[in-house]
């Protein structure tokens, strides 16, 4: 039997855990898996003869050795900053590691002694990092096999409520780390390249400056600009297109809504509101909103943002009840966007029969003989339950199978790495297709943003 | 003869010093001038019997003891951050302190041991800090000596250009350190109260969330809300007033503007450009507009901040040409905030027969048997020429004039202190009137924010 210690057995790694212990018996595989908080793995493995669940202390270096030294290769579905204690032990007794999770400077540093230990060390390689990876770079990969040149890029995700759950004004719902959410797109401006010019988008602009995306049977998305869309131009070999961009998908209409909070500067997590506990939600609204002993609380907001009467994002506002007097905070000195994310969970979390859904869009422009040409290419992954939902499935299996494939010897390159090349890409997409999660390319005329060509 | 070591003879020394001077004979006064630079502190002194410049780097412990332990008080004007050293030379040697700095902690730790030797150190004894504090200490002592009860404060403060000299049409020109006018406002969001509320004001909505105040014979100038208006709120004993606000002054329409910069990002300090060396004005402003191979960079500008074409807030943009194909940024690895301020370098910086102008507005609400008032108390200072500057007026005399009552044991009360104490203020101020720092007073009905009342 080859053992796979998979550390940390949280929400993402349902799919992992199943591919694994469907392919025990086959494979020959003991799955050991470890955690500070077991119950959540031992629901996954349920009695399985070839699972066995242990506590884990991911900083208590004895146990974390012990269980590291005795296993084959090592899983960690840890949070990205608690990987590296785990990574040293990997190298100094010359295990195979994976995470789903961007490479940290203390990771490249082991590199070197990866690759002199023969050791592969597979990273990002969930669903975005890791099936953006993958499905960009086999698509890029045949257009440069052709003889064709990249001229332009352009990468979308977006983790969604399923169409037949989607049933509020915003069409979202909570599938993943509500704070991520709220906070999302702060820290900085956002920069891509259009057209060989570098573009910036303040935070108080970037949910107004979203483009339409269309996929087939499932209707129209959005997407607003990731914080840096030119972190893999490099690594991609993009450096001479004219466009490269990232961004994140949401329900046409959300982020117009959104951004009504983010002016009035109810995302901002940078300090505490005052009395915040005995708040309504009305309070914290008007918190933002000029003093008026008179006018409502209403006009006031719909004054500030210059929201007509007959508008429709008014409804979506009404739908949270932000406006209630009665509803509290109840939160101690909470920054603004933690109450504004309590007051979303009222409404956006998932009811129990809900389903997810992860859709991703690249688009990929090039020249070929003289002519341009235009690949889109689109994806889109629904949920089967709450434990088994598209998040853990596009997260989780790509680590699974990568894993799998490192044991078997299929991915043999060593070195701190992430998904980009074919021996690693190829038999991991083309297993994910019989899992459902597959890609739907076809040719369109390339546009740029310069259809006419003046 | 009494020894004053002034550390420090930057742009604002220039009133400090020539008051002191002309005082030498009188009050048997020797002044001692160290400066890193001493060419602006020997013009400055041009050859006065009772002056000497010396150099003086003030992290050079031997020379700066021995300047201080020859000296009878010491006056730093260096910035805030590189007071501590001398300070702490003073604690030693039982020399007074002047500085007008906001008090730092560093600072205030040096408290007791200043107390013990009965040593005054007097802090914020400027314009803004300083002036605002002994002006509206003095209303707010008035109120309370006749049995009233503060319930609102305001104050509002303004560094700018002398009617006379006003000649641009953002009625604005760099009278101070233009890049910490760039980057007003940022750092978090505004806080104050209103009439018992708690208000939040984002960076982004803060220059549109301004008022309007009348100062006779000036005309109307605009605020917009400070950082933390509650920062005195207990040092002033205004901890159960309705009302508290403090703001800085421009002319009417320069907000709604300067807000324009705000929202397209250019404001910016957080990052730099990508070959901001080579970028036109015009390349700059586009970098914050979406692509276009056909349209304008004007229309784009138009369109994204909804100009109007007869919306005369326009012609300010032209005035400062940042649509210029041919003026160059020529700064390397520049961020937006930088780029800005060279911009605004060009069409804003005082020409040499240039005036400035400090304005400061106070508001007083109280209640006196049972009745409501209100008393609004204005100050304008403008400046005589570029050396003696409004600033260096109101920055400068208020520090020297504490200097020579700490001498005089007029102001007493040893520790680390700041302007808010009758026995302070009330020489200061009356001294100040006769060089045309004074305040005006007027009776007005008080409003608050609820006229009606109801």
């Amino acid at each position: 039997m080859r053992k796979i210690l998979i550390i940390g057995a949280g929400k993402s790694s349902s799919y992992l855990i199943k591919y694994l212990l469907d392919k025990s018996e086959s494979e020959r595989l003991q799955i050991i898996i470890g955690d500070l908080n077991i119950e959540n793995a031992k629901k996954l493995v349920s009695n399985h003869k070839n699972a066995s669940v242990k506590h884990l202390d991911v900083f208590d270096a004895s146990s974390r050795t012990e269980a590291i030294k005795t296993s084959d290769i090592v899983i960690s579905m840890l949070p990205a900053r608690f990987h590296i204690e785990a990574a040293k032990d990997c190298i100094n007794y010359g295990k195979h590691m994976v995470t789903a999770s961007y490479v940290s400077k203390e990771m490249q540093e082991l590199d070197e002694d990866a690759k002199a230990k023969n050791l592969v060390f597979m990273n990002e390689i969930g669903v975005d990092p890791g099936i953006d990876h993958m499905s960009a770079m086999q698509v890029i990969d045949q257009i440069r096999d052709k003889g064709g040149k990249m001229i332009l890029f352009e990468s979308f995700t977006g983790g969604l409520v399923a169409p037949e759950s989607d049933s509020n004004l915003w069409n979202y719902k909570f599938t993943w780390n509500p704070r991520n959410v709220v906070t999302a797109g702060q820290g900085g401006a956002a920069k891509f390249l259009q057209e060989k010019q570098f573009k910036y988008i303040p935070y108080n602009r970037l949910f107004r400056r979203t483009e339409f995306l269309e996929i087939d049977g499932f209707g129209r998305f959005e997407a607003y600009a990731n914080r840096d869309s030119l972190k893999y131009q490099h690594v991609y070999g993009l450096d001479h297109v004219k466009t490269l961009y990232r961004g994140t998908m949401r329900r046409v209409g959300f982020s117009r809504a959104w951004n009504v909070f983010v002016q009035l500067g109810m995302t901002d997590d940078g300090y505490t509101i005052d009395d915040s506990e005995n708040m309504s939600y009305r309070d914290f609204v008007n918190a933002f909103l000029p003093y008026s002993p008179t006018d409502s609380v209403e006009l006031k907001f719909r004054h500030a943002l210059k929201i007509d009467q007959d508008d429709i994002v008014w409804d979506k506002f009404l739908e949270l009840d932000i406006f209630s007097t009665t509803k509290k905070v109840a939160l101690q000195k909470a920054t603004p966007a933690q109450i504004l994310q309590k007051i979303l969970m009222d409404s956006w979390t998932l009811n129990a029969d809900d389903k997810d859904m992860i859709v991703m869009y690249h688009k990929f422009g090039y020249e070929l003989n003289g002519k341009q040409h235009q690949i889109d290419s689109t994806m889109v992954a629904l949920g089967d339950d709450q434990t088994y939902t598209a998040m853990a499935k596009t997260v989780g299996l790509p680590v699974a199978i990568a894993a799998l494939d490192i044991l078997n010897g299929k991915i043999k390159t060593p070195g701190v790495q992430i998904p980009i090349t074919k021996e690693v890409y190829a038999p991991i997409l083309e297993e994910l297709k019989e899992y459902g999660i597959k890609f739907t390319e076809k040719e369109v005329p390339y546009l740029g943003y310069n259809p006419l060509n003046i």
